[in-house]
């Protein structure tokens, strides 16, 4: 598998490995995804901090066993790190005193530029990952079987990535029937940047403009009409704060470059309405609504 | 009824009168208002310029009778214009010659400023309105009944409009059950501008920035990640182009008014991406979260 371009391989392909998998972390994305490799027919352990998420994990079939100390995931063959992004390196820090050296990691944070090559100095057979299933819901009462199917899995190895690890993971992500991707961590964050973390901050300054930006009986009669274009355009702008929050922090070049054009683009939109340039607004409109399609999966 | 505060009159009215009602336009707006203003016992006249629509009207049941002249519409008491915005003014001006005096007219234009003003010079019973229900369809196959029960209504009279033709009005749409507003043609143009018109603009330069703003292999990789968040966000942007013409158009000053506050919220927000302050952002979000709710009806 080529590094560093952007590849998609969608064929389904069979797993003969039964591996001994453990995962950190059993929120929506760890749980579920223990949930499906256990279906698989591979050998799950889950660690969790909290001892009545274990006892959910277990009892719902999700994995073998759960535990809440790391030391536990010592026989494993591979991990998924499910942590908050915050808590993924130092995570694999604890667990480096406890693996063996062939034990490969992998996680699932949703950037990569900050966690791809300092995780690899942490751990050699470290291979990034970002499944993009997710819904509005978080938490083990939110995981279910099949979530990551016809969604996209990326893995961002490094050019220094053995490529025995990235291709053990790459089999294990491949049989969850997602669309897969391998992309570079600068890639990945400026792919999520465009379609994931921009339009966050382009959705919430809308609801802030509306909030700031005229008198309280514009403002709730502007409250009372709004309707589904609105409702959906400021959907992601009123999500998760410290979801949010973790965009931008964790992704912040590859978000200020996508703002910083964004606002050009912005500026001409105005530009053409200030000198009444009405065929240039229907054009943009016209040739807008035709890229969007490409954009919808 | 007091004029130029905003109003809300929510309690359903019984409807006394059974009127002689003039529809010109039978497209989504026009044969939806026919088919339930018929419904409610009055007598229906539609005109349209395609003989096709006329039939379809008829054999529908939304209208009791249908024409391509505007003379038909002699002997209405109640009009209703619900031809696109740019045919407004001069539909009504092709209408006098045919209309007794106290024959009232009414329209369903998005934008009120550029309507209401010049539309009472030119009939003094002339009273703007804004049914504001609609689908993504068009047209009279996608008419339907029953489409403006629990939407907004907005009616704005100007401080010379005489009281009887407001009241008419008032009394033919409130047995729509919708939800009922008084507004003055700016209060109207610059709430729509917030909650319709400026997020058409802020998504579709959405769209341009994602096209233009990076490498193949990025943007392909971004149309393939892209999921609901990209999807909603850029939904209104993506629309159709002479709608969103139209909207910048006749409702340029409320739309430039809003996109500059957006541009300062904007600001704001890239200030605090790039001077670490995480915060900030967060308290952002957070406010925004708690503030969409007031905008969901």
């Amino acid at each position: 598998l080529a590094v560093g371009i952007v590849t998609k391989l969608n064929t389904p392909i069979v797993v003969e490995l039964n591996m001994k998998i453990g995962i950190v972390g059993l929120g929506l994305i760890g749980a579920s995804l223990a949930g499906d490799l256990r279906q698989l027919g591979h050998d799950l352990s889950g660690v969790s901090r909290q001892i009545e998420t274990c006892e959910t994990a277990v009892s719902r079939g999700m994995v073998d066993r759960a535990s809440t100390e790391l030391g536990s995931l010592q026989d494993t063959e591979v991990i998924f790190i499910c942590t908050p992004i915050a808590s993924i390196l130092s995570t694999i820090e604890q667990l480096v005193p406890h693996l063996a050296p062939t034990t490969i990691i992998t996680d699932a944070g949703s950037v990569k530029g900050a966690i791809a090559s300092p995780a690899s100095q942490l751990w050699r057979n470290f291979v990034g990952g970002h499944p993009m299933a997710g819904k509005a819901e978080s938490g083990i009462s939110a995981a279910e079987l099949g979530m990551f199917a016809g969604n996209p899995y990326i893995l961002t190895p490094l050019p220094d990535t053995p490529s025995h690890a990235i291709e053990v993971v790459t089999k294990l992500v491949r049989a969850l029937d997602c669309r897969f991707y391998l992309a570079t961590p600068e890639q990945h964050d400026r792919a999520v940047a465009w379609i994931s973390h921009l339009p966050v901050m382009v959705s919430t300054s809308l609801i802030s403009a509306c909030l700031h930006g005229d008198d309280m009986e514009v403002l709730t009669l502007a409250q009372n009409l709004a309707s589904s274009g609105f409702k959906d355009t400021s959907r992601v702008g009123g999500g998760n704060p410290e979801l949010g929050r973790m965009m931008a922090e964790y992704n912040r070049d590859a978000l200020l470059r996508s703002l910083r054009q964004y606002q050009v683009e912005l500026e001409g939109t105005i530009d053409a309405i200030e000198s009444h340039n009405w065929e240039q607004i229907q054009g943009l409109l016209a040739q807008n609504q035709i890229a969007r399609n490409k954009f919808l999966n």
